[in-house]
């Protein structure tokens, strides 16, 4: 077992952060990778829907011996974890609660914001998330779309970028929030021209952003540790699958991954 | 015949532009609208998926008694008319071509620019079909993938969109286009932004903004006359399908179609 793989799955490119993440901070795990190219964006689908393709997406990655999955898409673990859990015994792992953990743990002020796709904020789960942690946190969520098209286009630092940013914070500027939950996978790469917008638009210095990726791993790690599941001592191998569009999931994909991934493999679900 | 309804496809609610045009200028006609929502963007896919989905599309349409299928998704029609005229024997009317002959004959210049999705850009399709018309056309096509959820965000005279189209637009005006083809069906509703930004930031005025839903519902309308196929005097029905999410189809449609959809009945293909 501890010589089977972590299987990571998206809706697309997204989750390849919460992959590079894993690749950088645990080097000896295989990684099998699922970008469900054929069917994103999961954000704008209806939750059965989405349940649907997840379990679809986990029946392909549960064919290769993996001991543990990691649901690296928010909309994903926002709606199909019980679902994912019925269908297997191996742990499962989504983004949402790890993100939940690590806002909360780091608000001093009590006075948080959640970004994400219309999936995720309408599914309520972060909010549900934060709220059975630390009931009395004040929450201002809402849904930043632009950021996935602009995320894909390679304008990580574009005044049309800036722009959005500044629009979609001021709310979150408003509440005087000390902690944003990037609640997509795509978001990250923004990171620091969030930071920059807070400041020199609206004056906030010292905001913290949840990057999901991060908090995930965090758990992975600690999982694989108290289970005796860490790999032995070798160069861990990467995988790669999407479900359509393998040259763009390349292209694109590379960007998000920080990485070579042309071994990439189309299958169909 | 002529009291059977024109069917629409389209990958989601841009293909709403199209329809609201037919439904405003033959406002006999019973129009069957079918927006695949549990499958889009078609922008993005490959070429063999965008042909299945758009017979799976086409195939619902023919089980109810229309007389014309007109699809106006740009991404569907650059790939998947072939494959739609195998599959019936009734008139199969895409956007492109009417796009490519309502920019021929509007332009003086010969120097013309062409903004879709990715996947119809990358198809050559509106270069070829402008080429075959008229050969020494001057030519500079580019996808603007923003736009769509700009659109569908609402932002339609947001400051993010001038700017993204500022960067847009400039190759086109660099070339000194007289024409622009908008080959996305959500692309229309920038149309006074397109042509203020063009005249504001690049001094050019008088450029032509083709719109295929206008172009096609002219074709439809002469192939209705020379068949005919006209409908009779009377107000024409419109029904609306969807494949997933019709909370959004409803809300974010309505604003496409500039009428009410809360008609609109979930179908699975």
């Amino acid at each position: 077992m501890r010589r089977a793989a972590i299987g990571v799955f998206d809706s697309g490119i997204g989750g390849l952060t919460v992959a590079a993440e894993i690749a950088a901070r645990l080097p000896h795990e295989d990684i099998i990778y699922l970008g469900d190219t054929a069917r994103l964006p999961y954000g704008t689908r209806s939750p059965q829907t989405i349940v649907r393709y997840a379990e679809r997406a986990t029946g392909l990655l549960l064919k290769y011996p993996i001991k543990a999955l990691v649901v690296a898409c928010n909309t994903a673990s926002a709606y199909s974890l019980d679902a994912l859990r019925a269908a297997t015994d191996l742990p499962v792992l989504g983004v949402i609660k790890p993100g939940a953990r690590a806002a909360v743990a780091g608000s001093r002020s009590g006075r948080m914001g959640i970004a994400g796709t219309e999936g995720t904020i309408r599914s309520g789960s972060y909010q549900q998330a934060i709220h059975a942690l630390d009931p009395v946190v004040e929450l201002v969520a809402r849904p930043w779309p632009l950021l996935v098209p602009l995320a894909e286009e390679g304008w990580h630092d574009h005044a049309v970028a800036r722009l959005a940013l500044e629009t979609y914070l001021s709310d979150f500027a408003e509440l005087g929030v000390d902690t944003i939950v990037l609640g997509c996978t795509h978001y990250p790469v923004f990171k620091r021209l969030i930071s920059e917008v807070l400041e020199t638009t609206f004056g906030a210095s010292d905001v913290a952003l949840v990057d999901s990726a991060v908090a995930v791993t965090t758990d992975l790690q600690q999982l694989l540790m108290e289970r005796d599941l860490e790999a032995p001592q070798r160069a861990g191998r990467r995988s790669f699958f999407c479900t359509d569009a393998r040259e763009r999931f390349e292209r694109v994909g590379g960007h998000f991954f920080r990485g070579d991934l042309s071994s990439a493999t189309v299958v169909d679900l």
